[in-house]
């Protein structure tokens, strides 16, 4: 019977968690699911330990992965998924696990001290502790809340006794802004007292103040005075040395406490941050390049893209300034490179087209074509990273190399109607402004009108170059003829709303007044009264015919959205202004 | 005692009147002081009468004058000013007021009910009051409302005795969809019971009807019947004809009743409107115009354009539906003149352009300047009225006339400067689009962003004026030559905004982008960095420096938002879609 209600449990487990699965799977970014999914994993055979099910430990391991590789930042699973591998197979697989993690999120005290204090329970070599302690330090020490990590880097040489070790610990603190910085000083201080005079400072130092000291002795009539008086002169020397640089840290501190106070949320969460948040974030960073130590810099960049990794306005900044520091090409291609592969949703491309353009500017040319062609994997009809490839192409390789990429997205079946739409206008303007052919540019629109008619944006782009051509007082008839042939063909050909239309009447409106001739205003007044006035008198509600003379149907609303949706090009992004004042959570975007 | 009494009032009452008199010339707009001071006026000496002294009746009189020139819709007013002028100096004076208003607010059913009463009060010629009455019909007689003015015109009758009059006039009324129609076709059944056969109907139809009923008796066995019956039957047959068009008119009158039970404000006044009235009044507009009855419509514009004469959209609306039917030039005229001159603020300058135009294209040219010539009279930095009347020109006499325009305002003192920048811009843009001359174009640009470097304005038409410039392979370097150029200028030598000049750059990274060579990225890298990189980077916040050298004094908010201010042409004010779903009132703009 145990057996047999055993294996129903199980069975019943299994199909929740199967479901479960299902349910990441058809959208991965849904957080609670995958949280359900890992809980049920847990709770298998009424929670798992070393004696459980082959199966069942494959399928929580299985999840755990797959949850940390789409959410490497957070530092909360991989404690328990370290602590969960301590309970089922022991310290070995739980120190692979920390490993991962503290690779993933490399500046987290909480993850760092964690994984520190279980080397120390678990490991009797203090040289492999120490090491693990020290890499620690070099990623964390700077926090301004490290002090757990510290505290606990202490207490194991406390453990080993090792009182020379925990006072050239406190000589390093002593030195950091640090929210608990005068508790070190303290105990830094008291242990100075018992420490041996050359572990206080450098040989250098030292010899300075005993030559002062002695130099102030002979000053009152110099006879000889016993060591341990001058002793503690010069350890008065040094107390006051130390206490300049308490004052130095205690600025430090208090500078920064001004924003380390308002941070609500230092670590990485799915949901959106505040807006006051993102400004702290913002004004910390302008800060700290004031102070202008890189190390430092570096460290609280660091920390945002954690905290903000989702925005990538910080990846933006964080790639500007290291590019700007000298011979850090590496630095800058790591930073793009985490952004686009690890934390910046592909539906924001623009990180990685800036990516794109660094490695060209390196002359990598092969990897920036690489970057557009995933960018394109993932979506296919994003104008913007076709638009830019076939511009990479151009530079590099000329004008044929740009169209040959407008013509293949062109012809392949799973682009949209109206991204060819746009990538045709592309590719006309290449010719005519690029390569200075307007006849051939002319072709491309006139030709493929007949099945982009129902694009907004090809109307505008077609209209436009026919507006801009430079005319004179003998051309301008013919260029009236042009004009007026493409409204024509607008009104008899396109599906697009009566706003739209009436929006690209305007352009033409302008063109009568700027260019027309003594008889524009008829014309003009003609136009108006058919556009713009009454719907008694309106034209644009007329049906459209096909070329066989067929009436064509009217578009759904999806459909007409895109026909008339506008495609701001990459660089457009770079409007967002940062709204320091806004309420509210900041849009991912 | 008395007198000095009376004069101390009287200088009281002087120093009130000229103080609210200062306050509406200081803001003829304010309704308010206008209403204050109308008061003042009345309550002078005690209240008006034809004793008072003729300062006092002078100072009234003024007030009123310029009161209902500045508002004329005002209905309520006229008959305050008319009652007023019958007690002060009696019928003749009253009639010239209720002239005036009648000629002011022509469809007023109010103001033309209290003019006929006040005309049957006063004259013992039937013949001129019934020719009153009978204007009065013409203006007012299709209101939905009009059935005090119809009570008031069959009264008279009734007074006079003359049933055969009262008859003819219900005859009139009973195929108007009004309010109260049902009451006067109860009304003309009676009475038609008691009139002769001979006055219900036309003679043709009672001959006709006579035919039938002979015909009818005929059938049963004809022998002649007594004429008694055959009248019986032959005014039996006139009822139901009558009662055919009394259903009629009752159809009529439902479909309207669901505009007319909307309007919750038929009169003039100087607060906006609700949306909701607004949008009621388009309907019934577009409901009319179905209906195509050419005296209706035509009423219903008239009562729509007092009712929303604020709202110049309905005075476009009416000049177009107006210019629509064959042979209405001056209807249309008289429409463009009453918009212009009396109702649409001049801050909206869109109507009266359009009535330029209107004249234009009618062949009047001389009038079309003159309607340029007094917008700018108003309104000397109206953009769009400088550039329409330089089109004028220029479709007219030609592109030197249309340069003269430009220079003309680009010298005058009293024009702004940022308004000056935009006409150079357009000055250039003449002679580069429309005169071909590149060359010309190009030198006024680099003449003059000495004197415009603070225009936003001016550096975009810059830009947009080299970009658009044709290049080939060879051209393309020079180019980008030019175009660094500006960039250059505009980072040396513009004080606008830093947000202003990215907007500006985001230009230069799309021309980059699409014409840049080979190396561009390096240079879009360093210009992403400086200019939207972080502020420790950017170059945006460098001083600005004069010819010789010396600093220049940053631009306070109001000059910066003039320098950064865009400005639309004309013909964008047609983008403006009405929006009936929205809540509240609607802005007059």
């Amino acid at each position: 019977m145990a057996d047999f209600n055993q294996f129903a449990v199980s069975d019943e487990e299994n199909a929740e968690i199967k479901k479960l699965t299902l349910e990441v799977e058809a959208d991965t970014d849904n957080f609670d699911a995958w949280e359900k999914l890992i809980h049920a994993c847990e709770a298998q055979e009424g929670g798992l330990n070393r004696n459980s099910s082959p199966q069942a430990l494959a399928t929580l391991r299985d999840v755990y992965d797959r949850f940390l590789l789409k959410f490497p930042l957070l530092f909360g699973y991989w404690k328990k998924y370290a602590d969960l591998e301590f309970n089922i197979s022991g310290p070995e697989s739980a120190e692979m696990i920390y490993e991962r993690g503290c690779a993933s999120v490399t500046n987290c005290v909480d993850l760092w001290a964690s994984y520190c204090s279980f080397k120390m329970e678990t490991t009797h070599t203090p040289q492999l502790v120490r090491e693990l302690f020290e890499r620690a330090a070099t990623c964390v020490g700077l926090d301004f809340l490290a002090h757990p990590f510290w505290d606990k880097y202490i207490e194991y040489e406390e453990r080993q006794e090792a009182q020379d070790k925990i006072f050239s610990i406190l000589q390093r603190v002593i030195y950091i802004p640090m929210h608990q910085y005068a508790r070190y000083f303290e105990r830094f201080r008291q242990l100075a007292h018992s420490r041996p005079i050359q572990e206080l400072v450098s040989a250098e130092d030292l010899a300075r103040f005993r030559a002062e000291v002695e130099s102030e002795a002979a000053a009152y009539g110099g006879m000889a005075r016993p060591e341990l008086e001058v002793e503690r002169d010069i350890r008065a020397k040094i107390d006051s040395m130390y206490y300049e640089i308490f004052q130095r840290t205690q600025d430090e501190t208090t500078k920064r406490w001004t924003y380390e106070s308002e941070v609500k949320r230092p670590y990485f969460h799915v949901t959106e941050l505040e807006n006051s948040q993102v400004t702290n974030w913002r004004k910390y960073l302008d800060f700290e390049e004031g102070e202008g130590d890189f190390a430092r810099i570096t460290f609280l960049y660091e920390r945002s893209v954690i905290t903000c990794a989702l925005y990538d306005e910080f990846w933006f900044r964080y790639a500007r300034w290291m590019s700007a520091q000298p011979g850090k090409e590496e630095e800058v291609r790591h930073i793009y490179m985490r952004a686009a592969t690890l934390f910046v949703p592909v539906s924001r491309p623009g990180i990685r087209l800036q990516f794109a353009y660094f490695e060209e500017s390196c002359g990598r040319i092969g990897v920036a074509r690489e970057i557009h062609e995933a960018v394109l994997m993932q979506l296919p009809d994003s104008v913007e990273a076709i638009v830019s490839w076939a511009n990479l192409e151009r530079r590099q390789s000329g004008i044929d190399a740009a169209i040959q990429v407008y013509k293949a997205q062109i012809d392949a079946p799973h682009v949209n109607i109206f991204t060819k739409a746009v990538l045709v206008t592309r590719w006309a303007t290449l010719l005519w402004k690029v390569k200075g052919s307007v006849d051939e540019a002319r072709t491309v629109f006139a030709k493929n009108v007949q099945w982009y008619a129902d694009s907004r944006h090809f109307w505008e782009t077609w209209l436009g170059f026919e507006l801009e051509q430079p005319t004179n007082l003998e051309l301008e008839s013919q260029h009236a003829e042009r004009i007026k042939h493409i409204f024509d063909e607008l009104m008899a050909k396109s599906r697009i709303s009566a706003a739209a239309k009436k929006e690209l009447c305007l352009t033409y409106l302008g063109y009568l007044q700027d260019r027309g001739d003594k008889d524009a205003m008829k014309q003009f007044l003609t136009i108006d009264r058919e556009i713009y006035g009454p719907s008694s008198l309106s034209v644009l509600d007329k049906p459209v015919f096909k070329e066989n003379g067929a009436p064509r149907g009217l578009m759904d609303e999806a459909t007409r959205l895109k026909a008339e949706s506008r495609y701001p090009t990459y660089y457009e992004y770079y409007q967002e202004e940062p709204e320091s004042s806004a309420q509210g959570t900041a849009p991912f975007q």
